[in-house]
């Protein structure tokens, strides 16, 4: 259990938080300025294994949202504390097991406000500006029935069984006031302490991240501005992809040409003509041809915030593996039958979508080499407020006259 | 790592077998009678996490197949222990990933000897009475697209990825001669040591297994008979079935008709009316009104080799979670929406189908009270031949005249 204790210990550091318990702390809350709390599972280290869920919300009564929520946020705590929560048959597939690390962190979707133009619950007044609708990105091909929701669900535990048990318990108590709308589970393996860990296209998945231990860069990246709805305070956005990654593409691909794509080495994870993985990004220097040596529409120089006026996000990706899936293609070669089903649960969490993710991604769309292997197929955007001690998630939001 | 060292020692015990490495042994072949050896991933303890596929060959030549065979047996030495497939250039996704244990078993399915009447590669006559066609049992739901399978691998791992790299090495080293047909993952945390595992419906399961450390117990449940086909040799029958859990139904059970269903306790995993885990099964004990305390038609009962003639097989069952699936029910109380997709991929070895999970699944398709909850989907059938030193895995078969 090495690397967990160095994970949770980790984790601590960061968040400068004292008093870790023994097989506790299955949450981290850290305080925000004022009394704010953010919610746990934003922050770094992530845990290996996802369970994803968006819901629907199927009432027409905001109390009875105002109830889900007062309900969730005590159950959650009870949860991450490996706790039993009062008034419910456990479905204890996770009774005994031992060293459940999770985190729970909600979200609303911008459907919550307003609707097909409609204000569902009297609260499209308190619709936060960085919660606007996602633009059509260049190549988007998203599935209705894996994009959007009222509502969602990030379950973050060190075993999949734990990230379900969660996500289980807490669709049960929204009975009669939400329905699941869309899923996605994902794994991102331990590589080791102070190691960036690989996604399915066998890169680094995570190098360049905004150094959120420092304060100030947190308070600028991640949470919520100043200035931003009183209900967000402590809180952050969220940005959800469903990336579907075409691993037979891919492996038929050199290396050197999947290097060019992502603009760094395979398995070094150093820039191009860089020798370590967190050696600057070679964005500037040429070759004997005046070529940039970091090509224009690499990934890695499209995502670095130097070349979209300082914009970055925090990423919390996992690989996705939803098995197989057939396709048919009507032009040569002609070919049929089932590819893997597999790639990237693209989340990152930011103080405002429209200056960090829209920004990089509205450019990356267009031009990024990757997108001859990655197409975005599922989408959700997410306000994740902050949390007061003693009070449910959301509540400034839904007791809002 | 405690656990994962613990779990290999248990291995290396159990098979009798010594000399295990640092990192590796990340195989374990255990020498049968004479000079053939079984496959790894058969003999307890399970690893945590499962990928198993099924393909399809596409060629009508045998001598491609024995090719395939052949890179198989190879790349999967290479990949168990860790090392580069010659020739081959890796995805990586698992470069530098620590402590990656891994077994990779293969099978041979029912198709591959006759299909459509037709004898494919003049291997008919080879066929195994074992491996003769399961019945229709009832109730079954079988989805032809998660059913039947030229060959198979399961994949087991101690993390989803390295599992996962697996497969997509062995498929791309199948190309132009296999295809992939069916893949289910699974998951089966690990509960501590000598800890019985819990599925998702919340109970241990795997607690009664044969005893197949003991050689003759393992020689009458678990490897082909010294009757059986002569390139069967060291070699057992592997039956595959995707067992669809209705979550939401179990949930809204009673804990005390859940263990009914069951025939044993839920928390403790002891019989009805028994202490321990391991005591025997109450198949006799009557209540004061002369009813049988462990319900005619429970599971446990109906699983037990006491009311089977002593008929059993080796259970290596894993949780899946394929995420949500949409329902419509057309009657009372006509529920629609999304469920959770999930259930059990239910893998049991044995040297006789036809004489263990036929003669048991038969009687408990009719009457198992479980069959309330759960839906046989999938469905497939695999001879899994032993392996000889310096010979390809199915060779004895293939080079058949």
């Amino acid at each position: 259990m090495a690397h967990l204790l160095t994970r949770r210990k980790a984790l601590g550091t960061a968040l400068g938080m004292a008093g870790l318990g023994c097989l506790a702390p299955r949450h981290a809350w850290a305080t925000s300025p004022a009394e704010f709390l953010h919610q746990p599972g934003i922050t770094l280290p992530q845990l290996p294994f996802l369970y994803f869920l968006t819901l629907d919300i199927t009432t027409e009564n905001r109390h009875d949202v105002a109830q889900l929520m007062q309900r969730w946020t005590d159950a959650a705590a009870a949860l991450m504390a490996g706790k039993p929560i009062p008034g419910l048959v456990d479905s204890d597939e996770t009774y005994g097991l031992p060293h459940q690390a999770l985190t729970l962190t909600f979200g609303f979707g911008p459907t919550l406000f307003t609707k097909e133009g409609k204000d569902r619950f009297g609260l499209a007044a308190q619709r936060p500006a960085p919660l606007a609708d996602l633009p059509r990105f260049t190549g988007d091909q998203l599935v209705p029935a894996h994009t959007g929701g009222d509502l969602c669900i990030q379950s973050c535990a060190d075993n999949p069984q734990t990230a379900f048990h969660a996500i289980r318990i807490l669709t049960r108590l929204a009975d009669g006031i939400a329905t699941p709308r869309w899923a996605q589970t994902g794994f991102l393996p331990d590589f080791g302490p102070h190691q960036t860990g690989r996604n399915l296209m066998g890169f680094k998945d995570g190098t360049m991240q905004p150094n959120i231990a420092d304060p100030a860069v947190a308070k600028r990246v991640l949470w919520a501005a100043d200035d931003d709805k009183a209900w967000m305070a402590g809180g952050t956005y969220l940005v959800a992809r469903i990336i579907r990654i075409a691993l037979e593409h891919w492996d038929r691909t050199k290396t050197s040409f999947q290097e060019e794509t992502m603009g760094r080495q395979k398995r070094s994870g150093a820039p191009i003509g860089g020798h370590h993985e967190f050696d600057p990004l070679t964005l500037k220097q040429t070759d004997k041809y005046g070529n940039p040596i970091t090509a224009e529409a690499s990934h890695a120089r499209l995502a670095a915030p130097e070349e979209n006026g300082g914009a970055e996000f925090l990423r919390r990706a996992y690989s996705y593996d939803n098995g197989l899936s057939y396709i048919a293609e009507r032009w040569p070669p002609w070919r049929q039958g089932n590819e893997f089903d597999t790639g990237l649960m693209f989340l990152a969490y930011q103080q405002d979508p429209r200056k960090a993710f829209t920004r990089i991604f509205e450019r990356m769309a267009k031009f990024d080499m990757m997108n001859q292997y990655t197409t975005h197929i599922g989408s959700g955007l997410f306000a994740c407020p902050g949390y007061r001690k003693g009070h449910y998630l959301g509540e400034d939001l839904l007791m809002t006259r």
